[in-house]
């Protein structure tokens, strides 16, 4: 699992326990993980199908350092899939845990695209030609 | 199931694919639970503990107007358990249901507080007095 | 009046003497009521054209729940006319009474569109066809 | 009068009209106005406490530069009176006037507190020593 | 060197020590300069070219109200050069100071475009008739 | 040097020109570097200190992907110095390198705090126990 981005919980993440908010977790891990499926599928226009359930094991609080791990497990043939782990860098306590997360890859009319890959890339040569182009 | 909030799609809530990105409606879906919770429980001190799973029926574009359906399902000792559902006003579309989300209402020392309720309110009774007095 | 919105005041929402903040207040009320026009006249394109006298009556501190009433109190030929009362879940107390703000219905050109309605609907069926249609 | 504050409208600001949102106008007006405040009666604990009618004249669209001037126009024993003008720098064009945004300044009670100012200042020997002192 | 812009330093702009986020000042300085681009050069397509070196000489800390100022020091054929200097209105403090930023004013197909300004104006005259017109 | 936070442009990330801009780009490193600091440190009281020149040398448009990479240069008494090469990740292309940013670990006090570090961890060891410990 890679775990990429990091973040230090800031005053309006807290909720009024003082505690980071489950939706400011939310919104990190679906901003990440839609980025990590455009580079996997090649394709900027990614949506979020499906996530399982969500169990938040323990929190943090102000100034902790969090980071979110995602893991490819599956190719379909217009979506990925991905498992998800984030925990608490200094007390390194898990703080949730999601198994299985899809996205779909479209076409530029909003249609599932297939994507033709099957496993995961460390290159970014899955961004199209005509994308990858610097005079576009 | 009571419909309260509702948002209007905004350029920033956008995906590359033109319509509404998934983190911002869970980060919307989140605000707007949490204070239904705080009502219901008469604490300010609440922490999401579980989501169950989640699917994305549908989705909505730029100008749409979405709202946020919650309704409590069942009251725990120290908890509160709720479904909710997301439509677009405008398609009259169903975006997404929430069987199941378990918000937990905390003491001033982050330990679970049994709150004594076993049904819904409508009035805002259940915040205790001191919070209640103007003079505080 | 209806109350619908309900925000939990967060540390970002607060000045220097550890209030609301009357601009996140504004912006708020504004955020509601333009949703609000754009059901009841069935058209996105809602410009805010006049808001009467605002007496900031008592304020709300971190945590504190606040939820925002509106009514419609009359149709014009291409306007909505309505009132704002906002308060204070915990404590009751009233916040702010805003008599009079008037919002206009523009055309596909930023003209103003007559809408024809001359009373509050509790229905969402006056976005026309073309937007309703699922498969726009 | 003098203008201070200029803003670039950006994607997020604008209506489903493509015009400037009237909630983030407003939002900037009292950021701004709040802060004027301030330094007029050298205090950091500022509440809004009364805007008189608002109409909007014209609006702006994105890349337009507006710019906010504010002139105080009276000093109470507790607070400082003051109207407002926003522009849109590009077409010369008036967006709003407000002829009296009341501001109060508080003590660390939260209680309305007597100033002793009279008049305008363009120094900025307001704020106590207390505050000014570097090394506090 | 003008002052315009100031900014009361709120929570969200707090680092963990409680004092003002190096983030943030960068990114409203350069709010700031880029719309004072768009004034001198009469036009609204500015990118950032280059900022040289910034020391951070204090801080700043929640409440405190600090302004920035900008001068023009040079038009080239495309760009036009500026430096900055932020200070801390309270205590007097100087808080940064940028000697060279470079903004270059863009066609409509994005490459540098000849201005023929050589000197600064305090008139807003330098926009196109095009933008100026309020029938556009 | 370790490429770590990536980031998708988003509309409210752009300027006139559609592109990239430059305040927000500033805003990100910062956000990054700062994490990364306190790591390095195993301090969450990290202020920056000096940025040197920056070139900003392409840009990005809405829908890139940019990532941002950060690697340790010097271990000062009580600072860690590191460089920055932002990239886009779809076309290849450099977007900034910024040669040195130091950024000083404090106290409680606020004053400069001796680290004792002079290479760069990869694990997270470098937190004192009392914020390691869960049961803070």
């Amino acid at each position: 699992m890679n775990f990429h981005t990091r973040k230090w919980v800031r005053p309006e993440d807290l909720n009024a326990n003082g505690t980071l908010f489950g939706g400011s977790l939310l919104r990190w891990i679906d901003d990440e993980a839609v980025v990590y499926a455009m580079i996997q599928l090649g394709n900027q226009r990614i949506v979020t199908k499906y996530i399982s359930e969500i169990n938040f094991r323990s929190s943090a609080v102000q100034g902790d350092i969090i980071e979110i791990g995602l893991k490819a497990t599956h190719f379909g043939r217009t979506s990925i899939t991905m498992s998800c782990r984030v925990r608490n860098i200094i007390t390194s306590e898990p703080i949730l845990t999601i198994d299985t997360i899809v996205f779909v890859g479209l076409d530029e009319f909003g249609r599932p695209k297939p994507h033709g890959f099957t496993d995961v890339t460390f290159d970014r040569d899955r961004f199209p030609e005509g994308l990858r182009n610097p005079g576009r």
